[in-house]
């Protein structure tokens, strides 16, 4: 570990830790995470963002939950600054293929054919999801290069007989039940 | 939606949600998430917490992750205020009994017969995880009843035989491939 020697007697501090990033993004591929949507219509188009880091559980009350976004996103900004209410939804074993096509290169595309409903603040969430959320901004800050925020639910559904999905070394993987 | 109607001009605010909690738990327990051991030397004993709340690549340069703990946790201030780094092992499909014994009540049972490593600054690490960090806390904030702790990777190992293990739907469930 690479320490910096201080002369004022408090603890060393290491510097930041220089990685491989390919390496990095390897092992960090190891650990198993959930997929969502975050989408609204924004100037009558809708904006969605696909995102692996979301965690649900933040708090409870009030509900909240958390997504890191990258600040060189650049549909982030669209629906952090104009969209009141943000849908998320949670992507299931039977949405792998809409997954792909929501993370699309194509912005165009990206629902083309995408079952969808959107409530009165325009929030947007999509047909046949696992888990899905309308939420509000709580509150937000700066993690190194992502942007994470905090966001409040203010409606939820769900639908037990859905299969999850997980994003896992590279790929997506399906869950079954542990002996 | 309850809304609270305001005489200035701005947009209704709608007041915080009321769900019924049990509700609101099974919804957040169809997002399947993985599951990490935090755990540190203090004061020569080994202090750890099961969080489920947990999140990589928050940040990759620096190298950041997120673990949001309640604020009614006893064990989460000894970790945060008297350890100077945090080991995080990411528990997998062969651990699924390991992590009932480190969440338990039994707070002196928790390490019994459990292999793990120390680093020289006393972050704790299990053996057999599929991908292990050792941290030191970057920031912090809070979110509701829980304490969000943005942590640093100083160093990391992973394997990638190793099976990865969700929680969902309120059991242990391992990973398969899609077709």
């Amino acid at each position: 570990m690479i320490t910096a020697a201080r002369d004022d007697g408090a603890e060393d501090i290491p510097a930041p830790a220089e990685f491989d990033p390919l390496e990095l993004r390897k092992a960090l591929g190891q650990f198993p995470q959930g997929i969502v949507a975050v989408a609204a219509e924004v100037d009558g188009h809708p904006e969605v963002l696909v995102a692996s880091s979301f965690t649900v559980g933040v708090s409870l009350e009030p509900p909240l939950v958390t997504v890191a976004v990258q600040h060189t996103s650049s549909t982030w900004p669209k629906l952090r600054d104009r969209a009141s209410r943000l849908g998320i939804s949670v992507l299931g074993a039977q949405q792998s293929e809409l997954t792909r096509q929501l993370a699309s290169t194509d912005r165009a595309g990206r629902f083309h054919g995408v079952e969808r409903r959107i409530d009165g603040e325009r929030a947007l969430v999509l047909e046949g999801s696992p888990l899905w959320f309308t939420t509000r901004m709580h509150s937000q800050f700066t993690a190194g290069d992502h942007d994470v925020a905090v966001l409040e639910i203010l409606d939820f559904g769900y639908d037990e007989a859905s299969e999850g999905l997980v994003f896992h070394q590279s790929r997506f993987k399906g869950l079954t039940p542990l002996e």
